[in-house]
């Protein structure tokens, strides 16, 4: 192995986790460092006051660094929320979607389907898109989409974790139709326009931080929407109201996402992480489909995701025995979502290019010895 | 002064503050030091997935250890949920009030008033006692309860943090009626026996750990209650069903919670932790019944808190100078909060006693002064 994952600082495994998943190492270091007294204010974040002045400059830091990657204009709201993903699948609908009105999922892969599964327990849902007879392969064109013109909003999964579909361009809502989109596995990775989107929303634990605090960004106009009677940590007017401050935010989690953040731009802003990006998923890639067919990508080329890359090999008995062999060689968390079985490899912005550039050279070694 | 602040490891404060709050310092050494890498599994907590061996060792170590300390029966379900207290405001009634059925509220201070009126918002709630005309400065003894016999549960907040009031017995519900609990601000503070309990929760960002979550002991019978339709995370029967697991966790405020429990019962359990916590409240509400009425406690003193120690000065003038003196010698966040003035002075379980004993000369000191 031209890279061993052996030889990391700290003992460290290169972790190819879908999420919770691998964070920048300066960053690790930098909150390992300023732990017991951050900023010499004689506390610990995990200690201090959410009402504190240090706490409001962590929040506004990090809200300063967020809009900044997405040069995001004052039409949006930032809000830290607690409950992950999963809870905005229901505070979307909760929030969006007055009276009997239905709303447009473009389902995908597994979380487009919960999300879409989830408003439909709630009110009316509809499918503009459903990827599933194809078994989630791919990201629809404009063309395949069939929308509601009268729809609460059009929502969408940028990045579908567990089948490894990504999109290229946003889809096309109808007229005056908000775009929504959970963002979660593919946050902060590649530039995009959020001003034209209503709503997007991303659990940290990806590439904006540890578990423990939601990312969502939403169009103020939108926050006109909230019905009342909702319990108010569901309703967003309520937390936009108190800059995420209705009750104590998750303090800690929101701090780490505000060095993520700073950490990305220091990088040279989302341009320059999905260079990086595009780089080490390449690689991976590459080793796909130079394989002549022993590996076998799931996606469909054109949809293929940059953060996780899924494949197949030739049979579960040799898939089984390529995770062992990566794990000794330090090659952590590839095996595949138990839903479409196979590996997985998850590249968020935190993991070190090395690592791919390892894993690439492992699947070519793996295949001369077992192909 | 006796004891100084500013000679305390890392440079850090004598921390008062009502939540969150101080952690005991070996906890915040131990997670330094395994930050980058935990018992040498290669990554940090803050990285693993909450599927991985090493995330089920730390959520199962953290409920035993929890379990250990209230030595809590089998029929209890320990849950470690996101969104604070203020998310359990809402979970409580709409989970365990079936139909048009009402709840019953002790109302002994700001949160206990908060919990009712979240609940009535969201369906009917009764106050079984209001303290509100009283200025909350007691709990009430059973014979002032008016309780409804047909309630679907009778709920107590057990200590007010804002108003500095804790309870010294439990109230006793009617016959069937489950007794509920908002424990935030005293969890894990003394032996109590939540087998008496439907349910208890609390933020963690008090004793149990820093912010962004709350722990939820529920019988496991009134998980029947739960009705269909509600938001998946808002369901306590999914939730525990799935182990708290439902979805991607708090991971990282459990495993420090996990690590302030152990802490306690290395220190002896609650009865040891309560024996301490008494000794430095003592020592504080003896410099106030010592002053001569300089300083007037604002909790009648059969319903003392424990934890957060309200107090008024002769003007508001010197309250300012006190916070403002006090700061300077390193006790800090000790003004009382908006909604009543004065100071409070939180003696959390993690409070090292000289803290409150720095605070007990300085008062002293402080009213030879200004006295």
């Amino acid at each position: 192995m031209a890279t061993s994952a052996s030889a990391q600082p700290y003992g460290r495994l290169f972790n190819f986790s879908a999420g919770p998943a691998v964070l920048p190492l300066s960053v690790l270091e930098q909150a390992q460092a300023e732990l017991l007294n951050w900023r010499g204010v004689g506390m610990s974040v995990l200690e201090m006051s959410h009402r504190s002045a240090a706490f409001e400059t962590i929040l506004g830091e990090a809200e300063a660094d967020l809009r900044a990657l997405y040069n995001l204009p004052a039409t949006h709201r930032v809000l830290f929320l607690p409950g992950g993903a999963t809870l905005q699948f229901a505070m979307q609908p909760l929030n969006l979607r007055a009276g009997g009105q239905s709303a447009d999922y473009i389902v995908t892969g597994a979380w487009s389907k919960a999300a879409h599964k989830e408003a439909g327990r709630l009110g009316l849902a509809r499918k503009a898109f459903d990827g599933e007879a194809g078994q989630f392969t791919h990201f629809p064109s404009q063309a395949e989409l069939q929308l509601d013109p009268q729809a609460a909003y059009l929502h969408f999964c940028s990045n579908e974790t567990i089948h490894g579909v990504e999109n290229t361009a946003e889809p096309v809502p109808p007229a005056g139709v908000p775009l929504t989109c959970d963002a979660s596995s593919d946050f902060i990775s590649r530039p995009v326009d959020l001003s034209q989107y209503g709503l997007v929303y991303a659990g940290a634990q990806k590439n904006a931080g540890p578990a423990g605090v939601t990312i969502v960004i939403v169009r103020e106009d939108l926050l006109a929407r909230t019905p009342a009677g909702l319990p108010l940590m569901l309703d967003y007017k309520v937390q936009a109201e108190n800059r995420s401050l209705y009750n104590t935010p998750p303090c800690f989690p929101i701090y780490m996402g505000g060095l993520v953040f700073k950490g990305a731009r220091g990088l040279g802003g989302l341009a320059a992480v999905a260079e990086r990006n595009a780089a080490k998923a390449g690689l991976v890639y590459t080793a796909i489909d130079r394989s002549g067919g022993f590996y076998r990508g799931l996606a469909r080329p054109d949809s293929r995701s940059q953060m996780n890359i899924t494949f197949r090999l030739p049979d579960e008995a040799l898939e089984n025995q390529f995770v062992k062999e990566a794990a000794k060689e330090g090659l952590d968390g590839l095996k595949g979502h138990r839903a479409v079985g196979g590996i997985r490899a998850s590249l968020y912005n935190a993991l070190p290019p090395e690592a791919a550039q390892a894993l690439a050279e492992f699947m070519t070694d793996f295949q001369r010895r077992h192909g």
